[in-house]
């Protein structure tokens, strides 16, 4: 029997692509699909793309819990607390593409979200989904807060140096650079065609709301709180974010041996591509597959370590890292559904 | 057993496609791939997408013969004759993604392409591989021509107006635009990036090889000689052709018999798309999916017919096509790996 | 003494065009701009590229009549009436690039816009200005209607054959593609960057308002009623209009005759570059300048006339052709300050 | 009588774009060019932008120096001593697009470009053309060795920062972006649209060539040897180089000096735009102009400084600011012919 999946929120961008990858998932079906915006309208008049393969209509967020296994929830912040509580009341499984279960820390969520917990034992209860750093912890959950996309990509460049302390934690930099999908679906005047198109910048430079959830990852794994200068760029490309972090080398410490634990580290890791010498991550080279492709460049006259991480936001980065989520939960093999061939152009 | 498959050419965008789509097929595998300019190398050396999904190494086309059921060529026009015929004497499938057995007349091959049919035989048992237009004369075949991507979007956005002799056949008009990926891998300066971006233009008009391949499947259709004026455009784009074709529709007929003729006509077709009323197909939601999406147009103040249609040249216009083709002469349902969802976005 | 121009409606993208032409001008400066979206703000907030070089406040139209010798309106379709009664009360130039002056009809007038002719006698007094077409209309006008964008590039590339009757006025097909900027600043789903990026298709096919303005310029040169079928396609380009133009060859005419009637027809035209045999007309070369390109084609299997277009859809179809009709309307030289080089990329 | 000005090497970007802008200056004409690939060739039949504008025929390097008062050189490294000692015998102004006389150690050369100085005397009485940085060295010289697109840009943004001693010069890191143009005219696979479109990634990596020369600019301007840390990426746009500067603040320094310092520092240079509080260098807002858009952002956790410039890269990175050399040793304002204005889209 399938797995019965609901999407909450399923006509915006991570909502759209959860359905395109659980349309060819194997074992789970989607049961139900809700959205505000278009209830009772069909996806495929939303998403002409997704003409007889979902026709399904938008429900209401209630019809949705009620038909599905689990519930993938792709909402503005401060809206998935009620709804993870609903879900847990039903014993359903909860992910939330969202992030008010992503920071341990009510404080930080407070300064950066400016929200607070309105059911702290549900936040005990969840656990931060990003399998290939914390999988023993997902495990055996119900309630799980999907890592947002900067904070998957960096985090994965830098783990196995912070982790061996093979790298300073203070003056690292992560400079970042998106697609625009991550700004969602919604038409702006900074998404409008002619304006982004032959057009590049930064924005909310050190100002950023993925900054606490990377420091919180690279804090958890190198056991010292680590401060991260951290700038995203946005790309005219539909989806991908390149990440290119900045860590200065231990003294003793050499490329070698980061290279070594790199490899070691991601040896049984099927979503992270470790690149040989001389090669670049591209995003071109991972669109639309869950894969995080990592390269690594030594800085000898400065001794600083250059990782470069390329994943595909809407997948690696949102939608393909939940249904990866849901794999572990529900005791199937983390690739299932997942081993989507990047195509080659 | 799965189907052992192989790819001559496989280093070109067609075949690099073939590699993508094949990767995902339940029902068949890769035995072996082969490369004139890259034997001995790695595909994922060429492609860095496919590392970890296609590693094989380029051979020979002796070995790719040798060791599949069914190869694939996606070689220049006039490479293919001799391959056949091995093939043919070996008893494996042979599916052309060249030129060399599309058309029927010697005589336009040699006016078109320049060339002679070296084993009329060979033709005589070779078919033109457009399912929707001609399944009955696939099935059975081993020897399969199939088409060039123009003129797969062109003539099924046709057909039903063709058929039911709903428009004149004198007068048609195809205007075309093609992505860049149609001009194949190797770098020319109209497809280096600052000459081709922010640019469009047409080319070849009146003058293209597809054109004689159209009038052919259009002839076939009609019954009566049908000559065309075709005028293919390059768009900046990676994938995607747009065909908008204009006929002048009959004295007599309504526009609501041609709406009528086309969802009859395509009524059982997975990868035929009828869109409704006020909608218009676009490359945008046919991307990296074998669909063939098709809108009709009535331009009432000159009684023409618009009819439009969009595909992804590399897969229903190349490789989808050719897989598709494949699933037919083995006996499996057409669809079998080809439930490829466009993305979204 | 400079002319002093203004604009009204200057933060829309035509408005802006304006701005940075007249900002080159030698012989004409911005007297004053208004905006009703963004009265009181500096140009310069609105357009960061104009930092320095334009940060004049948007005032009230008023004002800016009140200090111009020339009126610019680049206004939503019904706004300019009114104002064009104003300025002539007050003896100014008034160029508008709307749509209210452009058709003669008003029977027309209210079938495509839905509007009346508040002052008919206003109406007689404006001239229809495309100036290599209509040029002795123009001199010792105070209304001009400026030309929409499709309806410069598509009856440029028909004239000589419609003027010289080397083409049959029936059956004429029209196929253009637009950059982005022609549907204006706002933004919408469709031009949101994630939905057009890697898209195309085509709207209002045989709908486009501009249908009836380009029939009007054609019957005009021919004497004849002409009637077309007019499909215009969304280019994911920020400039730029294609337009490929299909018409019948007379009996008896051949495409040598052709292509002399546009050399000499074009002979002393700035603006017009009749590319020569084999050259395709690419909106590539012709960006952020006033020229039209034109190349011309010859399907000699059906007879049939190929006549391509390329122009600027915000220069040469919209503030570059309303400069050069100031020009004419102040005895300038009518390349003055429009003598911009499009850049080779 | 106005300057003349011949190109060498006018066939390549940077030599084209030398013609765009030199058409349109008002005290300069374009004597002579030439091009290895293209000698006898027309311009215009390589760029068919320039029809009509600039249909010179390529001819001889020695034609060109027969004819010019000055000449500009955008060839490939190692092919300009020669050249220059062939000016500097002729008494002609030599302004080299190329690298020959960018570094002053000829130890660096040797190191990163693999040559000799052929003459130090030349080297001598050559002078590093950024005018903002070293306006005063360059009045009176005669062979001027122009920046590379990336060292313009990020020394720009630093200077101000490292001049006033408020950073400290170690742990500079300069993530830098560039449009495809930077790579030359030459087709290649990286540059090959359909590997390019919708991909991005880093190159170089702490390894490319204009490392050295941004050392020895801020090296000069903090009296002590400064080492950086530098990554190049390949944005998928035609124009344009961002710089993402990261410095740390020195203690008992406040951002808010920062800002005043670049004020002051920038007050009087038309081509830099400092851009207020909370707005973001774009190179949408600079493209096809000559300015260098500089915005200042604190972060204020690690406080460290991000300081962002935005040029064209083949205006302010290379033939504008040729021709704002040329305007400094012939005597005209500096501005001469560069008030080209950044088109809004």
């Amino acid at each position: 029997m399938k797995i019965k999946a609901g999407i909450i929120g399923a006509t915006g961008y991570a909502g759209a692509e959860l359905v395109r990858i659980l349309l060819m998932h194997p074992q789970a079906e989607i049961a139900a699909i809700s959205s505000v915006s278009f209830e009772g309208k069909a996806l495929s008049e939303v998403y002409p793309s997704y003409k007889n393969l979902c026709d399904m209509e938008c429900k209401t967020q209630d019809e949705v819990v009620a038909k599905s296994d689990v519930i993938f929830a792709a909402l503005p912040h401060g809206l998935s607390q009620e709804l993870a509580a609903q879900c847990d009341k039903a014993g359903k499984a909860f992910i939330d593409l969202g992030a008010d279960f992503r920071l341990k820390s009510e404080e930080e969520y407070q300064e950066w979200y400016g929200g607070t917990f309105l059911d702290k034992e549900l936040h005990e209860k969840s656990v931060y989904g990003l399998p290939e750093l914390f999988r023993s912890n997902i495990q055996g959950k119900k309630i799980i807060a999907n890592p947002g996309c900067y904070t998957t990509g960096a985090p994965l460049a830098l783990a196995p140096a912070i982790v061996g302390k093979l790298v300073s934690t203070e003056g690292i930099i992560i400079d970042s650079k998106s697609g625009v999908t991550g700004a969602g679906r919604k038409p702006s005047q900074g998404s409008h065609y002619p304006e982004l198109n032959e057009g590049f910048h930064a924005y909310k430079a050190a100002n950023h709301r993925h900054t606490p959830e990377i420091e919180q990852t690279l804090s958890t794994l190198s056991g010292e709180k680590v401060t991260i200068t951290f700038v995203p760029h946005l790309l005219p490309v539909n989806r991908g974010i390149l990440s290119t972090c900045y860590a200065r080398i231990r003294e003793g410490v050499t490329f070698g041996q980061i290279r070594t634990a790199y490899e070691t580290f991601y040896e049984n890791e099927y979503f992270v591509r470790l690149l040989p010498d001389g090669a670049y991550a591209d995003i071109h080279n991972i669109k639309y597959s869950n894969f995080c492709d990592i390269s690594l460049h030594h800085d000898s006259r400065t001794n600083t370590l250059i990782a470069i991480s390329a994943i595909d936001n809407m997948v690696k980065g949102a939608a393909g890292q939940a249904i990866q989520n849901m794999n572990i939960i529900f005791g199937l093999s983390e690739t299932t559904g997942l081993e989507l061939v990047p195509p080659a152009f």
